[in-house]
This record gives C-alpha cells, sequence and structure tokens, in this order.
C-alpha cells in the first residue's frame, strides 16, 4: 500500500475524516431495504451476511487501528476481537466461516452500535493528531469496506435468489433496449511495457511494484460479450462439448450441471435472468454484458470463438490511458440502478465498458509481481496469501464502488467462481 | 389415530377450540425471548429455525384441514403449500432442510399474520357445522404442533450453544443442590403383557393396534441415570474403551470425537454444562438426570455397568399404572424453568422420573406394531415412513409439553442423536 | 456358541479333523477360476479381495486357536496378526478396510503358504490332546471360513461385474425355462411359540437363549417373488413413487438412481441380468426368486402388493418343521452351478425354497434376544457389536454352503445392501 | 510438437524403429521386480497400477497411429479403444480414473500380448512407406510412454510405501555420506530474454513459441535444497506457523496433518525416509536434494529462508547453457540406483543439479505461452486442457528417463501434490 506522505497536513485529515464518514453511511445505504432477517442469510458456502460484512468491515478499524494506535482505546466486546476476523492468523483464531449464519446475536442494532463505538473513537483519534501509519490504514479501511460494499450486494443478490420467493432487493428499471454498440478491435503494439501501480494515491500491495514486461501485438475487443452473443455459444452446444473446455471446467460443468451463466432460468423457450431489481427477461438484457460466468466459461467462450481472453498486462496496456471517471457518478456507484447498461459511446480511440461493468476475467494467474513485497505484520495477509489457484479479473462492476477503481486494480477468485459480476471480453494474437 | 366419536356435542367442539387457542398462544409464548434474527438460525442439519416451526405448525391445519374442509379457503400465499411442507412427498415437493435457513422472506411478521389467518378460518369451521375427520385432523394438528414446540425448544438450545458468545434462552433457577433419591431396582414377572394405546382420547397410529407381548422377568431402575454416575463412566475411560460400544457407536466416538454428551464442556479440570438458563457448573446438575445422549452412548453405559436397557415394552409395562399427571402443571410443562430436578419421592410403588424427565433411550427398534396400518393419504406419512434405523425412546422430556406425555408414546431418532433431551434408565435380566 | 460337550472322544476329534481339511480345500476351490489379479479386487468398499478372504480365515485360526492353546506356536509372520485382522478391537488394530485391495504383498502364494502353516500346527494340536475350547473355536472358525465363502463369491461376482469386459466366473447352465410353482399361502396360528436354537449343534451366539415370543395369526407366502412378479413393480413405476418406500429408502433411490435391481441391465427393451455364468437373458431367468435387492426394495415391494415381509420369527416358525437337508448335495452347496433354480415340488405341507435359495429379508431388526450373552474376550465382537441399524435375512443363499444353513441362523446386513444374494418372500395379517 | 523434416530418410526411419525398440523395452525392463498382484495396486485416486501404465502407453500407439494410418489394422480388442483411454474425450469415453485397480482381467499376460500385437503392427508399418504424419506421432508416443515410465515409478513407490509390510521395489545403495556442495548463488542480469524450445528435435506443444520475456534481475542457487536443510524449517515450527504458508497451503498442511514430506517417518527421535530401495536413515540422506514436497511446501520453505521460488524463465535462462546429457548415462535414467546423490562438481561457471535430481518447483503458473497453439484434434488434449490451477516444474528427476530431459521441459502439477519425485532450489531478488 501507498504510504500517505509526511506530514499529512489538517486539512487533508479532515477530509479523510469526510470521506471516512460518507464510505461508511454508503454501506448503511445499501442495507436500507433490507431486514435484519435478510442480513442473517448465508446462502453459499463463501458468502457472508449482510450483517456480518457490516461487522467485519468495523472490527478492521478497530483492529489494526484503535487497539494499535489509540491508547486506552476501549473495546466495545472482548470477543468481538475473533468473533468478526474473517482470516487474519496473525491476529487471532477465527470462527468457521459456515457458522456466520448463526450469529443471531450480536443483533443488528447491536452491530450498528458497535459501527457507532468504532467511528466515534476514530473521529476522536483524527481529533488528537493521528499517527501516519494509522491514517495510511484508515484509508486502507476504507478501500476494505469498499471491497465488502461489493461483496455485501454480490452475498445478497444470491441470498434472494436462493430464496424461493425470489424477492428483490430494490426497485429500479432495468436496462431500455438500447443496442450494444457494435464490436471491434483494437491492435496495440508489442514490446516493453510498464505495468502496476503509479503515483501518490492508494493501492494495494499486490499493484506493486510497477515494472515492465514484455508483450506482443495483440488485439483487445472494444466492448465484453454481450448476453446475445453469450447465447449463441449455449445453442451450439457449448456446454456439450468438452473440446471447448478446460479439463478442472469440463468437470465444474458437470459436477455442477451448469448449462448457462448463473441466475438464467429457463422459463419454457425463453430465459429470465434474475437482478437485483428482480427477474427480468431475456430480451431486456440482450445488449448488456453477460455476466455471471466463472473463468471457465469466459475461457471456453473464447476458445469457441477461436479468440482468446486478454491477459491481465494487456488489459492493463489498453485500459490505463482511459480514465476511470469519465462515466462516474458523483460519490456513488457507476450504475446506481445496479443494472448493467449496453455499450455506448464513441469506441475510436479506446475500448469501451472498461470500467464498472463487469469484472472481467483475464488469462493471468494470480501471483505477485517481481519484487512483490507484502505489508509487514498481520496486514500482509491481506493479499498475498491468496496467490495460488486463483485468476485475475480486471476493471470492476456495477456494484463497485467508483471511487475504488483502477485500471491497476487485480480482482481474483477461483475460476469456477460465478457469483461475481464477473463476464468477458475477448483478444487475440495479431499474427 | 383414534377417531372421534361421532356426533361431536357443541360442548365439545367449543373445548376444542380453545385446546386450540391454548397451544397456538404456548407455541408464541415460547418465542417471547427470541429475536426475528435469533429465529433465522439453523445451527445443525438435522434442525430447523424457530420461525420454520411457527410457519410449518400452520402450515399442517392449512394443508390437512382448510384446502380440504373449508370450501371457498383462501390460502394467504399459493407458494406456502410447499414451501413449509416438511416431509410430505403426498402434498407436494418440498424445499431441501438446509435451505430453511434463507428464509428471511417471509418475515417473522409474515408468519405471525400466516398464524392469524389460519387461526381464523379454524375458528369460523368451528363455529360452521365442521365434518368429523375435520376435527379429527385438529386434534391430530395440535398434538402435532406440541411436537414442534418441543422441537422448536431443542434446536434453539442448540442455535444459542452454537453462538460463540453462549446467549442465555431464559433467565432462570437451576435445580438446586437437592440430591438424586438412591437407585432401587423395580422387578416385573415375565408372562404375556397388553402394550400400545387403549381409549378414547389421542394417540399417534403407531402406538396401535394394542396387543400382546410375551415378556421375560426384568428389573428396571427407579430412576434416570445422573450426571455424577456418567461422569464415573466417562472417567473410567468409557469413550476410549471400544469393546463397550456397538460397532456403529465407537464409529461415531471417533468420527465426531465424542468426550462426554452433547453441551458438557470441560473448563480446566471442571465440566460445565450448557442449558437453557445459560452455562452451570456441574455441581449444580450433578443429581440431575444425564440428558444429551445418544443411544450409542447410552448402550455402552450400560455395558459398562453390566446391565442393559429396556426395551420399549418393559418400560411400558413398568410405567402404565403409573399417572402422567401426578406431577404436571396445569397446561403448561412439566419443568416451566426448563431444568431438569433430581429424582425426589417415594419410589416404593412405581419407579420414579419416568414422565417429562428427559426422553429414555430403549432397545428398542422403532417398528410397526403387529398389524400396524399408518391412517391412508399423505398423512400416512406422519409416522410409518420412518420405521426404518431408528430406535425407541419413552417418557418425555422437561421441554415436551405436558398435556402431550403418556405412557405408550413412542418417540424415535437414529441412534446417534444427541440434540434431542435424551438420557438413559438402566434394566437388568432376572436370573 | 455351543460348548462342546466334554471330553471329547478320539472319533470326534478324528471327525472335526476332517472336516476342517473338507472345509479349507472347500475355499481353494471356489478360486480355481480365479487369478491372482482377480483375487486383488475389491470393486466396492464394504467387499473384499479374494486373497484377503483366505488370509483372514487363516488369521482367525491363528489368532484365537494357535496363539492360544498350542505352546510353542511360531506364527509365520508377525505383522500377519494386525494385517489380517477384519474388525476385532480386542485383538489389535485394523488396517482400514479400504487398504485390503493393495496388499499385493503378501503375495497369493504366500497366502497358500500361510494356510499350510496354520493348517499344519492345527493338525498337530489335534494329534496332541487338544482343550476343549481350541476344539470349541475350531468349529467356530470353520463356520467362520464358510461365512467367507459365501463372501467371496459374492464380492467376486461384484468385482467382474464392475469390470466393463464383464468376465465370467465359472462356466454353467443357467436355470431351463421351468415354471415356478404357484404361489400359494401357508397360515399359521397365533400363540407363544419357541424360537432360536436347540440341540447339541453348533449354532451362533446370537441365536441364543431359546426363548418364548408370542406371535399373531399369519400367512406366510409358499415361495419367493419371482423375477417375473418383480418385474411387473418396476413396470407399475414401483422405482418412481414415493409412496411405497420408507423414508430412508426412496432417499437411497434418489442417491443410487436404482431402476431395477443389483445387476440388472436394461438392453434396448429387454433386461439383461448378470450371473456368475455370465450375463443371462430375463426370459432365462424369469421364474426364479428375485435377487439382489435391498431391504428397502423388498419392503416397497411388499408395500405395493398390500402385504408384508414376515417377521424374523414368524419365518423360522414356519421353517422350523422343514429339514434343510432334504435338498442338499453331499458336503457342497446347495446349487453347485450357483445359479437358482425356479421354486419346485409340492408346497402342500412347508413353504418351498426357505434354504438356500435367496436370503429372505424379514421384518426384524438385528437385535439381542432376551438374555442374550455374547462369548467373553474379543470373539464376543463375532456377532454383538452390531446390533444397530441392521435388518435380519433367514434361510441361507445358493451361494452359502449346505451344512451352514439351519433355521435359526440370523443373517443381518444394513437396509440399503445389495450386494448379498438377497429376496424377499411376502406375509400377511390373518385379520 | 515439432513436426519432422520431410522426407525422412531411410535410415532416420530404421533409427527410430530402434529407439521405439529400447523405449518399449525399458518399460518392462521397470517391472522385473514386480509381481501382477503388484501391478494391480492403485494406492492413491492420482496414480494408477503398473499394468494400466503398460496398456495405456500401448493404447497411445495403436489409437493415434495403427488405427489412423495402417489401413487394414486390426485391433486386439475391440474395447481396448476406451477401457485404456486415459482423458482424450475427443478419442471415447473413459472408464473412471478409481477403476483402473479392478482390471483383474485384462491380465497380464493379455496386456504383454498387446504390446506385441501393436509393436509388431508398428514394425510393420515401418517397412512400408510410414506417413510422415504418423512417425511425428510415433515420437510423441515415445516421449509419452517414457512420461508414463516415470509415473509408473512414482505410482509403484506409493503403492509399496502404503503396504504395511514396506516391500522393496529394487535392491540398491543408496547414497554415501558424502556431502553436498556448498549452496553459492549465481546471479542473472534483467533485460529481454527468449524461452521457449529452438531446434528440430521432438519438445512438446506447450514449450512453443519461443518467444520473448523480460526478467529482473535475478540470484539462483547452485544447488538444490538438502533434507537437512529442509529439516531446520521442521524444526523451527515450520509446519505450525501459518504466517509461513499460502493461504491453501495452510488448508492443506491442517487437512492431511502435514508435519514433513511425503516418506519421511519419525521413528522415536529420528526420522526414517522410505525410498526404491526400502526405509533409509535420514543419515544416509541428509545431503541429498529434499524430495516429494507440495509446491506449498516449497514456498513455505522460501518464505522462511526469506527467499523465493524462482519463475519458470528465470529457471531456463540459468538452465539453458548447460548441457543435460554431461552426466548421463547411455539409453537409460539419470541415477539407475533411483537413489539421489548430493550435489557435486563445480558450480563455478553453472548452478548443479538441474536435471536429473528432482523436479523443482517454481513460482510460475502453468499457462500457454503467448501465441500457444495445441495441436488438432484429440492429440489437442495432451496438454492443454490442464492450463488451470498447476505449477511448473522444471528439470527432470532421478526417475525421468534420461533422454526425455532438456532445459525447456514443462512439467506441471497441483500445488498440493507430492508423491511426484519433486524439490526446490531458492533464488532472490537483487535488489
Amino acid at each position: 500500500m501507498t504510504t500517505l506522505a509526511s506530514p499529512v497536513s489538517g486539512d487533508a485529515i479532515t477530509a479523510l475524516g469526510a470521506q471516512f464518514a460518507t464510505v461508511r453511511r454508503q454501506s448503511l445505504a445499501l442495507c436500507e431495504t433490507l431486514t435484519p432477517e435478510d442480513m442473517m442469510v448465508q446462502s453459499l458456502p463463501e458468502g457472508s451476511p449482510a450483517k456480518w460484512h457490516l461487522a467485519h468491515t468495523t472490527w478492521f478499524f478497530e483492529t489494526f487501528i484503535l487497539r494499535e494506535f489509540v491508547s486506552g482505546y476501549q473495546p466495545l466486546h472482548p470477543d468481538f476481537l475473533w468473533l468478526f476476523n474473517s482470516y487474519y492468523n496473525g491476529v487471532s483464531d477465527q470462527p468457521e466461516k459456515t457458522l456466520r449464519a448463526i450469529f443471531s446475536r450480536p443483533a443488528f442494532v447491536d452491530i450498528l452500535a458497535y459501527r457507532r463505538h468504532v467511528e466515534d473513537a476514530i473521529a476522536f483519534m483524527l481529533d488528537h493528531e493521528p499517527a501516519q501509519e494509522a491514517l495510511t490504514r484508515l484509508v486502507l479501511g476504507l478501500h476494505h469496506e469498499q471491497q465488502h460494499q461489493e461483496l455485501l450486494l454480490t452475498d445478497i443478490k444470491h441470498a434472494l435468489w436462493s430464496n424461493p420467493l425470489r424477492p428483490i432487493y430494490r426497485e429500479g428499471v432495468l436496462s431500455t433496449h438500447a443496442q450494444a454498440a457494435p464490436l471491434v478491435w483494437h491492435e496495440y503494439e508489442g514490446g516493453l511495457r510498464e505495468v502496476g501501480f503509479e503515483g501518490d494515491e492508494f493501492c494495494f500491495d499486490n499493484e506493486l511494484p510497477r515494472h515492465a514486461v514484455y508483450l506482443h501485438p495483440f488485439r483487445i475487443a472494444s466492448r465484453a460479450v454481450t448476453c446475445t452473443e453469450y447465447l449463441e455459444f449455449i445453442e451450439d452446444g457449448g456446454y456439450h462439448r468438452s473440446e471447448l473446455w478446460l479439463s478442472a471446467g469440463w468437470d465444474a460443468v458437470r459436477e455442477h450441471g451448469w448449462q448457462a451463466p448463473l441466475y438464467w432460468q429457463r422459463e419454457g423457450s425463453a430465459w429470465q435472468v434474475f437482478t437485483l431489481h428482480g427477474p427480468a427477461d431475456f430480451g431486456t438484457l440482450r445488449d448488456t454484458p453477460v455476466c455471471h460466468i466463472s473463468h471457465f466459461e469466459a475461457d471456453a467462450y473464447a476458445r469457441w470463438r477461436g479468440l482468446r481472453l486478454p491477459t491481465e498486462f494487456e488489459w492493463e496496456v489498453a485500459a490505463s490511458p482511459v480514465p476511470t471517471h469519465g462515466n462516474l457518478l458523483e460519490g456513488g456507484r457507476l450504475h446506481p440502478s445496479v443494472a448493467l447498461p449496453p455499450a455506448s459511446g464513441n469506441a475510436n480511440r479506446h475500448p469501451l465498458q472498461l470500467y464498472g461493468d463487469v469484472w472481467e476475467w483475464t488469462a493471468s494467474a494470480y501471483l505477485g509481481y517481481p519484487g512483490y513485497r507484502p505489508v509487514p505484520g498481520a496486514l500482509g495477509e491481506y493479499n498475498g496469501k491468496f496467490m495460488s489457484g486463483q485468476m485475475v479479473l480486471r476493471g470492476g462492476s456495477c456494484v463497485t464502488p467508483a471511487t475504488h477503481i483502477r485500471a491497476t486494480y487485480r480482482n481474483f477468485f477461483s475460476p469456477a467462481t460465478r457469483w461475481q459480476f464477473s463476464g468477458v471480453r475477448l483478444a487475440q494474437d495479431v499474427s
């Protein structure tokens, strides 16, 4: 993580305090339509209840800032230290992940009190000449909370879909029938390129160090694959042709009985897609990016087209010149309706839909950059210890907080993961 | 089930209506100290959330009475028919049992409305010349709900215990340090005996037909095994001596790492026992019946003593002369504190603690009596289809509703079950 | 087990020695058509390789007789004591059952040497005033080996069937197209009956003590259910109608995808049945007893017919007057062709096919008789520790050694077991 | 795979025929000390019986050469086409891998006949103007068979070790007590380097295309980590310190209870190591490379030393100037005793022990090179479809055929794999 320049001015601290308040408020805002009962649900082993997300993000500030940098800080509850620890072995043991759904106590109101308790202590700290390192961690904690905002929406979508009554997260208008811009190819020369984060702002440790890579000439698609395009793959028997799949992918297809992306459901001869606004007719979404596919499906789709996924560095080279904030709403997420729009705009200069539509699976395994160093101590477990068996995704999705997206950001999941808002953009060699 | 004598008088219908209201009210009373979040928890695969119990017992009246006998009845929600079906294949498909914990919707308040909706319709039916069969099923439905009252407490105990904060279900005074009455033996002659239910009142179909069995002379203990007595077994290495165990029991010991009854926890050199009133020192409970042991543990304990479990018929012969209501509180459960008292009273004539302390594992497999006939239709699935791989328990426990206990009542669970309030009474041959 | 009358005469010892030689020879004769590779196969977790059966039966004599009663006996190999222990915790630890398939060493020839080593030592012992208890155990060991002869055939059938090439165990002529005798009912009065073994000859401890039971009047079928009759159940949708099945049985149907008995395979519109003589057309076997069904299937079939299974005591009462040896071949098995004939003969006086066709599932759980006492020490683990979760079968099958069958013999398996030669005979109440 | 230059001369065909005969003979030579029973054993799910290896390598020639290029070729057995198919979906279905252990038929002698049948047909083909593509595939088939020679030894080591009697594969002298050469560091400049296979000889498709990569300056150790060095990690609590492990690695440690490399066993206070020559005292092996460790262990060891694994390209750059055949025995494997020697020789110019000691885990995920194209058709399944979730190993081991090793060879396994002869060489950044 980038260290804050020292000393931090009083104005900067004030700004940071305001940002803290904003991010914290946004987490609660996401839960406005949820009941405490909704916030108990854990519908898949890799997911967590919404209440847990609210508690764990608070725990992060308490554990790594208040307990270390605020002398005399009184934790609200002695057991919370390990109760809301996710995976930091360096801090304490943790409850098994599947136990998160049985924490009816502390109640939602207790978690709200916990949040206020910690927020008050942070505010106090900011008023009393905070240590540099405490501020550095505060920024990290905000990005941590933003990651959990996305996970909260991801998990609640699955929770509501798992309920046979199929409740709606939030009323909203789904995409109109606008057509996606036609797919064109952007070509890039080969050669040495610099990748990785550069600058004074925040980044995660796994975006560093910035370093040179040698790229071969490549082309990358001007937009993500649409639902309509993906449907052609399905209708061509894509889920039944082993030659299109990685071996582990084919195993997954058969084990889970995959026939389509997650949340697609056949109703008679038509497809219906479950969204945070409820079930939608396929036609409504046809030109929007296909979403909730695994790396295996993205890879098989590309192979079926005779193409391939971009590497994470190809993606970064294509995305780096494109500003993330061009289409951002103030202070919020890219698509407040949590619905995906079709690709639109002018693709003459740069690819479209790079940020904030769907996470885009890449061909790259999640590994450390040359010279990568995790931060010391328990915080070093944040990113580094997951560098095994996962694939990199880039670009952020419609549920990623907008201020949390940048070209060098590396998301990572196991290749069989489907409950994330993950899609695919194609690439090809220049031969 | 016994059929009601026809025609049923108006007075009898009025009394039945009052009983219905009482039982329904008791279910809610059990939840007074619980939050909607508590009522979401499903902490073991064979358990259910409290909210589900409230819904399913309502579903029972709706499905088997209102839908069949009340013309024009409007169900509150069309999906509830299968959503709250437990295992009746003859009615509809059912959600997988593990899904019960993700039903955040319908919310608790919706279930309360569902309960009122069905209660109103039952009241209406009772005012309008109800069919005999509808009344018969109403009685069955009340006993069904009472069974679920017990399960609700059983499940919530496990849910609270699974929570690392170990919340308390209800404040209450645990047993005083009164000593258990000394164990004496009651001897019974062999010969032909009649077992099974007899009379005009309610019983389940599996208590019928009343029939003759030939018993060999036997002795049965005057009270249940106490915690202190069971502790001797533990301290003598009972959980480490394979020769004391059935083969499947020994497998269970090793697979689950059993070292003591469920809810016993070693704190340094002492034992602590988790109860519905919170954790208790072993000393407080030492003379109370050992509880939450599996059939395998009951059987191993008996073998260690050189004794055995009674058969269900030996138990019934010993219990039949003893009235269940001698120590009953009006309209409630035996031990409103949900704490177990030590055996007390005069064991000169009959064994003590037969009813309402702990369910007592017997040596009998749960099978149909000679000439057993399940009721026709989907209700026939109530008891009959479980007659495989389960053992009979007798007598009711401290969380069994008092009006729901009788000498011929056959409870049944898999021999590895521990989360029920199950204990053990010893028997021996007369040689 | 019955204790031999003491003292045993020299002649009796000579006869016992001859019997020992015969039984041991028979075990090897069963393997004549098998290669050492065949004898390595373990195709299901509950089965064992043929080589292991040959070794374990030898281990039994070594462990319980030679090591205890022959001073100066030198074991062939120190590790065999635990290597070939099946489940006797009182003797030693045991290798995990699934490891039996990796014992390429000791080689088959080494096991033959082990057999001779132990046989020579037994012969030596018989020549030198053997202890009474040693002789008692020798008789037990012979019956133990006969049980494993049956298991060896059962396991090898499954092993060959699991091989996609479907090799044949032994050339042989399957049943002709003779018709089964028509099914008639034999009726028995109710009342007190004596059951359990009586006499001076060998029996297992679980057949004792002989004791009184009270039976209600019943009828029992004159023969086993045939393949043709069972096919009617299949064609009537028996495997798709949940109401016909015990709950655990219905779970098994869905989990394993059962559609027919084990070894039945649909070829186009016809059924083929795999036998120890290779695959057979259904027509060849149509009137023979249906075989390789689980207790769940037997029970569902009976329910579909509106009938039930007999209890083990009803079966014993019907079978006791019928001699087992009426249709026995000298010194061998009932059906040397290991093929089942249709029921034939005169059913006027007694039911047919009681012995040596198929093991008949009963409605009785496998539990100890009143006053049951396992033999002391490790040998007490032989039968007693399995009295949980299993159902009783009676009568012996076409692969049971003929001298090993009697009316009181209690076989037992889990209700989902299908690889045994198990079938069904119907019963009904007299109402 | 490199295509053979066309046309191939008669001499070249003759040489190829001789090479074919040699490789085929070597496979059988590896089995000289094994019995047909040994060749049945499959002691872990990812392993195969020796007999299966002999059959499958034959199947490869039959399927991809004889069936396609030799008109009139008569397969020995119609079922072998799918019976011995490993994973080529483009050819046929395959038996489940776990079924390989139940193929007692075809017998070992039948497999020998199958081998001769196919060898005769290949010889015939070579005499009759073989097609270029057939010859290309013949070369591939030889390398395929060499891969299985290594797997055969790997699997049989595990099979013998799983047997409680711990049989010895082959008598042989283990390493003397020679000391390992001291570890020194070789430093390499950063910059653009070419990696991947170049030349006319055989390589696998995954070694192509040769391409540029940009490397940062690095250092690589002059030899592999020794047993003694690894023991220090164990004794420092390496297996108990979560901070040293990747998250998935820590899960593996706890799930499998890893305490040391596979085949290490504590005997009192000393360690014993199981080898193909039987159990060896730790002292005998102390200076030899640590072997049978997973990627997770290699990675944790490196982290504990404050170092890291080399990437596969760093390894290749270090190894490329070093000839593989410097220390090769003619026509055989590097270490015919299948025992590992300590590092020896002069490390002044190049690292030692690069080839033929232990496979060296790298920090690189197994992915396709830029522009990678699998060969068309079913043979394209050989390598490409496994490019997910696996890590690259380099260098070959003491059981890799010597003619089968080269600097660009990419082996790959899941990071939890331990039964391969896999070890670790350290690297570090130049900062």
